[in-house]
């Protein structure tokens, strides 16, 4: 009844709307033998543009050194027929972000479709060899389940969105889990840890390893100001803005008992203090502190990475207002764990050591960990590897 | 404790380790008032891209006629100083795909972040204005959630993954709900109705106008090649082939009842005829077809969009073998609605044709739906519109 020849169709990429102009990066005619980027055994990369008109093509690649002037830094391509090239030294083992830059104009890499936003850019992205690396690719090791959820805040009087991972069994056990709060940056939302941070995968890998509890992460919206990540409010396709009006109002730690109010009527989650944790980079470092602090017997393990302070010094809040002596309470609660870290070349690094001044002065003790580099998801994928096993136990 | 400055750091976006070529994208120096696209009232949409050194520049949208070879259709840009531009004639409402065509490179728009992988290749949308348009932005009602999860296949002995919608109220509520199986076509997968059907959002917003009953809706993986989209299996962030070797094999239909048995043993499914749909899409309406004959009393509503038909004459397997007697028992057990929807430009419109024929042929009772346009997503989200408010009466 049906004829072969529309098996064909099929086969030729004849079939979609947009099928004509896709087939240029579907590796037929021409591109047959290309893809891009090409993650060599010894970790270094080869990428290669189709771009036959274009006078400069360069990788801009998060790995690369930043000029003197700040800007990041690129790579020459080097033009072969119709194609440019480039190869990289070897990398580390890590997940990296990269554009092309055309005749001046940042886009896409046109052969690769695994992309992922930070903030308001599109970045390509490719996953280097090595054992730091298989954390962050899927294993074939039992799954967790990743959500999208929408939670009601009465505090801040509106439905917000928020990211959970419950682990590898969770609906067919009867038991409750331990909970980590995992808090996102300035430029972040809810999709920020489960994409760049890659936190299904590092917990699915972790788990099977068994090195850490199965436990439930959350990990809600840290911006007030919008009720979801860009496009997935009534807010609609909106530009992105780096800065909202939120920052540093302590009101998402104000608002933060809804969040576990939920978790903990909606999940069967351990409702007790040695079952909760929580953690958080740059602005999420600031709310992790903050919010521990105003609720300084809620939380036995605290992570702070690359953590920002005080990021507005006008605000009025109670968050803000009795910090010295809420820090106190934590102390005097007593908890398990209170964790920092910070890269050598972080721009906070001066806050950082400022604050970490602080607790010794009130003889709070704390777990320190300084690393390479800088202000970057390498370290906050690397952060959270660390600090997941000293979870819970 | 914490300088003003370091907040002013913030501002400037001198933050992320990417944040020096991010700039370019972030509407700050020179690109302060861009924006694109921008929708206007009269559903117009304007494009404007950055290529100071580009000698042709045109949008690639899908809304364009093709050209007689074939090939997408596009409209050339406008050169305005260091931009380009183009407006495009009123757009219906709708969702809308697009890319940009730089001397002859097809890449992203760089100042849209939002995009969507169709297949192997990732195009930038928007949404335009009125009535279809708005079941397809998130509006201010009650949101569902949306999850990734992973099922055991013992028929195909493999962990899936599929995602899953479960109605606003579902964790608060007790009671059990019906379930829509919902099939992507060829080159999709458990990432396609969620992304480009924009289920979700259709589901909230018709649930939220009382037309359509709370359900669940399932979306698995069709391809048994694969246990997960690109980059969400162990494969890697591999090369996507269109065409993988499971298609037409009747595997899928087989294993149907693991999707089935996982959902009915993890959710509070209602397990009855009554409360069983599945519809999909071109190969995922040969899934449907093939799979509802093959369990022919299992499911009350069945709905075939731009089906394609048998895919694979040479595979055997008892969907199959048996398919005309499948269908009469399927027939002879009753059931409330098979909907079959169809577009006049489709290229499977003769093999639809021809399916009814059959049907007419063992007077078997369906509803036809025939709509303009062809084998696109504009008419899968019009039909699951259509399709929904039928379900479960």
């Amino acid at each position: 009844m049906l004829k072969k020849s529309i098996f064909l169709f099929f086969l030729l990429g004849s079939l979609f709307a947009q099928s004509a102009h896709s087939q240029e990066n579907i590796n037929l005619e021409g591109t047959k033998s290309l893809r891009s980027p090409q993650v060599h055994a010894d970790n270094t990369v080869t990428f290669q543009v189709f771009a036959p008109q274009a006078k400069t093509a360069y990788i801009v690649g998060n790995w690369m050194e930043r000029e003197a002037s700040g800007k990041a830094g690129k790579q020459a391509m080097q033009k072969d027929g119709s194609y440019w090239k480039y190869t990289s030294p070897p990398l580390a083992s890590d997940l990296f972000l990269y554009s092309v830059e055309l005749d001046g104009v940042t886009v896409n890499d046109p052969l690769n479709v695994y992309q992922v936003r930070d903030v308001a850019n599109i970045f390509n992205y490719f996953v280097t060899e090595g054992p730091q690396a298989d954390l962050y690719q899927v294993q074939d090791v039992p799954h967790g389940s990743l959500s999208k959820r929408w939670y009601a805040s009465p505090t801040l009087n509106m439905e917000r969105r928020l990211t959970i991972y419950t682990p590898p069994g969770y609906e067919r056990e009867k038991k409750s889990y331990p909970v980590l709060y995992l808090l996102h940056g300035m430029g972040g939302d809810e999709e920020a840890w489960p994409t760049l941070g890659r936190v299904a995968q590092i917990l699915d890998n972790l788990i099977a390893k068994g090195t850490v509890k199965p436990m439930i992460v959350v990990m809600p919206n840290g911006h007030v100001a919008n009720s979801a990540a860009p496009g997935e409010s009534s807010k609609g396709q909106y530009a992105i803005q780096f800065f909202t009006p939120d920052v540093g109002t302590g009101k998402m730690e104000e608002s933060f008992k809804d969040v576990i109010a939920f978790v903990e009527s909606n999940y069967r989650a351990k409702k007790e203090k040695k079952a909760r944790a929580i953690a958080g980079l740059s602005m999420g470092g600031a709310h992790t502190l903050f919010t521990s602090s105003y609720m300084p017997d809620t939380f036995d393990y605290v992570g702070l990475f690359s953590a920002a302070f005080r990021m507005n010094d006008k605000a009025k809040s109670p968050v803000f207002d009795d910090f010295e002596n809420n820090l106190i309470k934590q102390r005097d609660h007593g908890l398990k764990l209170y964790w920092i870290g910070m890269g050598k070349d972080d721009f906070l690094y001066k806050t950082g050591e400022e604050y970490r001044k602080k607790l010794d002065g009130i003889d709070m003790k704390y777990v320190y960990r300084e690393s390479e580099g800088g202000h970057t998801w390498a370290n906050w994928r690397l952060y959270l590897t660390e600090f997941l096993p000293q979870l819970f136990k």
